[in-house]
């Protein structure tokens, strides 16, 4: 079977659901957010259920109202490094943010990411939008979101040329002649940048990926262009089967345009499960979770977002026609259109709009039978909108359980999922290949110390 | 038995062994120092033999010769989360520098690492001595020493109340009426200093042990003085038992001057204990690995700490007269001091130095049979120069087992080591109180979002 009749699967990790109002079901601990033995069992499920990887989205700042969920957030490399040590062949994906960090750190723990769970590390790229982040880091506000992926991408040429600092073959191990590397064979970085001064060698040496996989998810325009350069897998979110094929052609063939090959770029959209045996049983679920969301909370970072006063929000209205422009938006680009256009297009009022945002925050809810939910998911790969999912149950852990009790089994008897891993690393999971060792043939320039 | 008769045992990994050749030793495997499975092994010999805690040292910068000895160092954080996950007991102290970070993310990092570990994290604090590691960070050079330690200082200020940003008792879970924090329980850290400005609430709730434990390794003026305000366990370097009570009383004194409790800073010099069945067997163990150094890798290091020309050091003559004070020095003033004394008291050629330092690095070798070692740390012990120790394994894991096998039953039969844990988290382990919760009674003020 070739790879491209194979879907992947990537588990969101979401404290206790995607659904905001999750952690008020009886079957919910309110502390699972900073427990590790709760997110242990999340990637063991998965894991035993074949997934790709699990993944974990974050924001160096605390967001939102405390008071509405879960807002603690384990910081995710860390986190993830307490998961290696917990499973033996699922992929790591942790975000981590361009923006806010400086590219020698961050490229070495994804490195050691990588060392320690024997090339199973990924990094999901973003460039953080919102101002309290960037109050946590000595600025007023947010830089300008072109200056933020300018920054990004010269982030990422640094990091390679870091985890690329080491050739493959630079450790030796000679006890004889008492030569533990060779010592040309170590490079130092040399960068220096608009943003970035990075002179010497990474202290880790090249990982078993050469580098973490490199996964991105912003969906602007320049977010699409960043994709296309450097992503090698797409989290994305898209509420209906054609946006979802434009979104992924329209990757596609900027990576082309780019001169990479389609199939090293994989679009992966979310889908928020909601299972039930019955449809009226799965739509039950559903009302349950959103009669739980408090419209308060809900309706202060709806009014944040899209930058209006929350009272000019009612409840039973739909949104202002006055609203700005993507253009005027210096956050998340993308998101704040997905919105507008969501509410517009379904004449939502502002409850109903929440009450979508709530469960999905944007992304496809896909609420049925098992058999509807596993048809949905083959006629989006199968007509040109995915190369795979990333799974967003809205109550975790009993939403995966349902979907790998249910769901898996069709998509296996139907020979679109993978009944055990034939790779052991992440790349190899995704049928990515594992980047060439650039410096390896270069002339030999001494490493600095 | 009183908390002071028993002694405090903190294992200091580092690679293959501390000493720079143990990795051309037959049972050496050269890639140790990026596996997962070699530290796990360290980590649960040393909690089955009841050790406080497990430490890493580190620097974000390659650091001497690839050539030498192994180089490369996985990043701490990272590498005690997936040790936190191998273990239950015992505590995990990772280095990390306050010159190139920044708080809102180490200060994340650390209480992720505790809540991940049940209450089991500690950070050893440096400043980072060398310019290696600022040409990294898109710096010239490294920043004075002075102002490393101002920054240091202001660094642990934002970092603690980051920590203390959530009240003890913010967390509610009210299910039924949909409160998960209490909003007036969380406060923004409110930081506007010479260094930083950091606005925000940690995204992480306040960790088992309120602050991770608080460790400092620099010992010139400006490094007592950070130690005597902030540090709960110093690791030292102190090659007599005088220096060593001298060291020990300065440093309490400066907590009492302080207004700190002298019992709440626990003094841990280092120790490279080389143990043989007979104190001949010892010696010999020790000449073997001292017979594995190059000398030539080892003069050049030696000449850059000194600041002096590599063909200035004859291998057979003593060191030259006109070597800087530790005034002029910029980097690790202290360790400076410590060897240029050490040469000079001893009369030690530059081959006899390199030797001395190849070993233990300017600590204490403790060389000799069971009974010997034991009595040394007994006496330190018992005469006001240590705590506890740092202990320092020439070879890794062969010195630890021994370590443990031979050594530790001695001191228990004397009473002067557990013999299980009677606490859970690295705090008790080390007989240091939980940091008050210092926002709860405070006046509320909103969080910032
Ligand atoms: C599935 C998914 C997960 C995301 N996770 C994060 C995240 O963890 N942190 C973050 O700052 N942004 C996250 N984003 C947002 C984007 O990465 C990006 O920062 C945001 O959309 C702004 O970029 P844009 O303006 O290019 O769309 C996520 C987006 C998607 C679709
Ligand atoms: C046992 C021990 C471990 C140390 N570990 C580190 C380390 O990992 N990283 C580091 O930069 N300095 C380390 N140091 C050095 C000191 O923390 C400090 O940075 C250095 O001595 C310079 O400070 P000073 O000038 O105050 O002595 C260590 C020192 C000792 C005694």
């Amino acid at each position: 079977m070739s790879e491209r009749q194979q879907l992947h699967l990537n588990l969101f990790i979401h404290d206790t659901g995607h659904h905001e109002a999750s952690w008020r079901l009886p079957e919910s601990d309110p502390r699972a957010d900073l427990d590790l033995g709760f997110h242990q069992r999340l990637a063991r499920i998965a894991e035993d259920a074949k997934f790709d990887s699990v993944f974990l989205a974050d924001s160096p700042a605390l967001w939102g109202d405390p008071a509405r969920r879960p807002s603690a957030r384990l910081e995710p490399t860390v986190l993830l490094a307490a998961l290696a040590a917990s499973t033996t062949r699922i992929g790591l994906i942790a975000t981590a943010s361009t923006s806010y960090n400086e590219p020698y750190n961050l490229a070495r723990r994804f490195a050691s990411l990588d060392h320690l769970s024997g090339g199973r590390a990924g990094w999901n790229i973003v460039t953080t939008a919102g101002d309290a982040a960037a109050r946590n880091f000595g600025l007023d506000g947010q830089p300008l979101h072109r200056t933020r992926y300018e920054r990004a991408a010269e982030f990422l040429e640094v990091s390679a040329k870091l985890w690329d600092s080491w050739a493959d073959d630079a450790l030796v191990g000679d006890k004889d002649a008492g030569v533990h590397a060779l010592p040309d064979r170590v490079r130092p970085a040399g960068h220096h940048g608009r943003f970035f001064r990075v002179e010497g060698a990474l202290n880790v040496r090249r990982s078993p990926q050469g580098h973490p996989l490199l996964v991105q998810a912003g969906s602007s325009e320049d977010g699409k262009e960043f994709a296309a350069r450097w992503a090698e897998a797409v989290f994305t979110a898209q509420p209906t089967l054609e946006e979802g094929q434009a979104f992924y052609a329209d990757v596609k063939r900027r990576a082309v345009a780019l001169g990479r090959d389609p199939e090293h770029v994989k679009i992966l959209p979310g889908i928020v499960p909601v299972i039930g045996d019955t449809e009226a049983e799965a739509r039950e679920l559903e009302a349950e979770l959103d009669r739980l969301i408090r419209p308060e909370y809900a309706r202060e970072q709806l009014a944040a977002l899209l930058k209006v006063e929350p009272e000019r929000l009612a409840f039973d209205a739909q949104l202002p026609d006055d609203l700005p422009t993507e253009d005027d938006v210096e956050g998340s680009k993308s998101r704040y259109t997905l919105i507008v256009e969501l509410a517009r297009r379904e004449n939502l009022t502002v409850r109903q709009l929440i009450g979508r945002l709530g469960g999905g925050r944007g992304h496809r809810t896909f609420t049925g039978t098992p058999v509807q939910v596993a048809d949905t998911i083959q006629h989006w790969f199968e007509h040109g909108a995915a190369d795979g999912f990333n799974v967003m149950p809205a109550v975790l852990p009993s939403g995966l359980e349902a979907f790998v009790a249910k769901v898996l089994p069709i998509l296996r008897e139907r020979g679109l999922f993978r009944t055990d891993y034939t790779g052991r690393t992440l790349r190899e999971h995704y049928g990515l290949p594992r980047p060439g060792d650039r410096y390896a043939l270069a002339s030999a320039v001494p490493a600095s110390v």
